[in-house]
């Protein structure tokens, strides 16, 4: 297996994307291709020690760097030699079996379905990551790559949501819940109670384990493994857990550094909090994933060190592994909402 | 000032709500109307020896009481002799000056809105909690009221939001801001967009502050006062505090009692710990504001205990000194878009 990493998007590229492909490939045997300016990403190399890999890396030349300024929807057309571009190329045409990019969200996003393309009536691919949950994790879909949603989109994410639930993060018959702001099936606006319907449908069908409606305040406690939403409100949600806990998270901070008293204290508990942290830290899971792109393509955090992007490589090759893409081809047609006569 | 309180809304009435309106006699010296079973309300008023208190204490009979599964749009209708309703009617009629209730939101807003009334030239009333953000607070409007909102609805949010942070949590100008998947003014639906200009119009013409969109990542950080949403977004945000903030309680508590070691050291950093826990608790800011009712209105959480509804009585008392309504009445017209001809 082949991934294709794109080395020089993130804030920590493309030494950390170099030290964490590194890593990877020690560790799980997978080859890796690095797309980006070859002197720097051989200089980064060299740091590495990395010779004895050299059957396993391939570096390929870009000149450009798609930065955070760029305008997403048209950067890819303008630098047509940018890593991200190159790298999502080098997939599309087979040249690796997945591509990972710590850069710009929209850019991605843009150029997966521009170049590799969305699955053949998958109407949009969503962003999907994957909140610790002190389960198996729980997926939000989608979390920010459409604002503007429809029924059918929504009941596509729930499918996809769940056949990722179900091959990589291995449960069972995945929960899949609507977000809504009560339990009710007619809450919400008119998208969430038209969704409500095409799940529901879905589910009587037994295509996918619809649990109903979900509210906000349930998602983190494993009672959900899916949680279909707009990119609109996946989005605020997401943004709000992150703020939430740096919020708590800081406070801790100043009440275990207070003073010589608490810093003991707090010492005590070092491993378990150092466990906790590790159990809420996004970067254990890898990236997130774009659901309904023909191959598998994933957004590695933008402050991607090594260990996240190693991550971010396993889950590439668990991405690939399970050929998520294919069980959706197979089962397109249950995932249309035929249009009124 | 006279506060009227329905006494058999929330969880724990009426025991803990007659507790906390004596509590609030004692310490603030207001008068309270208690509305609800005589005979229950007079029982509980014994167990608090309030004997004293018999001049600033009435109570008003109402023999039914809004269940939580009622159905909140008919309910009042169907409850004419609700504590609720009753209620109401006698801060409509001018028995008193503020109205709480600890009992069904929607019926609340239904029941305020029908039978208190609307400021005329607002179109839709909002929920309007305070939440905790380490200054003055940071107040969400609209958090569930309206999950269909147009652009006019979130300006007078906006306004609204900006003259309660103004009078009663003590922003000089304070800073309103449009919750967005991010900060560029062409992020977000049509919504967003629509009111981002009006917004600004609004700023332009130097009647609010607005500083622009905000992220959700940001709203606990005190660098806003007034986040405008539409209910929908505003509820997932709200609930979405509250469930990751649980989701670290409780993953602390385990760590603070896992063994003796642990134990020791939690107490070693209880009274921070304490007053961390204070600071974040959302009784200690009262309740929800009920904005664009003509008369203060105010929604107790629905688990309130005595000191969350004192402290409630307490906002309804800065609520009618600061005279919101007022100000809303004097500016109704810079809150109306005109329409399109």
């Amino acid at each position: 297996m082949r991934i294709i990493v794109d080395a020089m998007g993130g804030d920590n590229a493309p030494a950390e994307i170099v030290k964490g492909a590194v890593e990877a490939i020690r560790e799980f045997g997978v080859s890796v291709t690095l797309v980006g300016r070859e002197e720097e990403i051989t200089a980064c190399l060299k740091n590495e020690r990395a010779a004895d890999l050299d059957a396993k890396i391939n570096i390929v030349n870009a000149t450009e760097v798609v930065e955070m300024e760029d305008d997403p929807t048209t950067v890819l057309r303008s630098k047509k030699d940018s890593s991200m571009s190159v790298a999502l190329k080098l997939l599309k045409d087979g040249e690796g079996d997945a591509c990972i990019s710590a850069g710009s969200t929209g850019a991605l996003l843009t150029g997966a379905t521009l170049i590799v393309k969305r699955i053949n009536g998958i109407r949009r691919a969503a962003l999907a990551p994957v909140l610790p949950n002190g389960g198996r994790g729980v997926m939000l879909i989608d979390c920010g790559a459409n604002v503007d949603c429809t029924p059918e989109y929504l009941l596509q994410f729930g499918f996809m949501g769940s056949f990722y639930a179900k091959n990589i993060l291995g449960c069972e018959n995945p929960r899949v819940g609507l977000l809504n702001v009560g339990v009710e099936e007619t809450k919400g606006t008119d998208l969430q109670t038209e969704t409500y319907t095409v799940l529901k449908a879905a589910d009587a069908a037994g295509h996918i384990n619809f649990i109903g409606n979900v509210e906000a305040r349930e998602v983190l406690f494993d009672k959900v493994d899916v949680v279909v939403t707009d990119g609109f409100s996946g989005n605020i949600m997401l943004k709000t857990i992150e703020g939430t806990g740096m919020f708590v998270m800081s406070n801790l901070k100043e009440i275990f550094t207070a003073n010589k008293r608490s810093k003991v204290a707090a010492l005590a508990m070092k491993k378990r909090l150092g466990e906790f942290k590790k159990k809420i830290d996004p970067s254990e899971v890898g990236g997130t994933a774009l659901l309904g792109i023909s191959k598998p393509v994933i957004k590695a955090h933008g402050s991607s060190d090594a260990r996240a992007l190693k991550n971010a490589i396993l889950q590439a090759i668990n991405f690939v592994n399970a050929d998520v893409a294919n069980e959706i081809v197979k089962n397109i047609e249950l995932m249309t909402i035929p249009k009124a006569e």
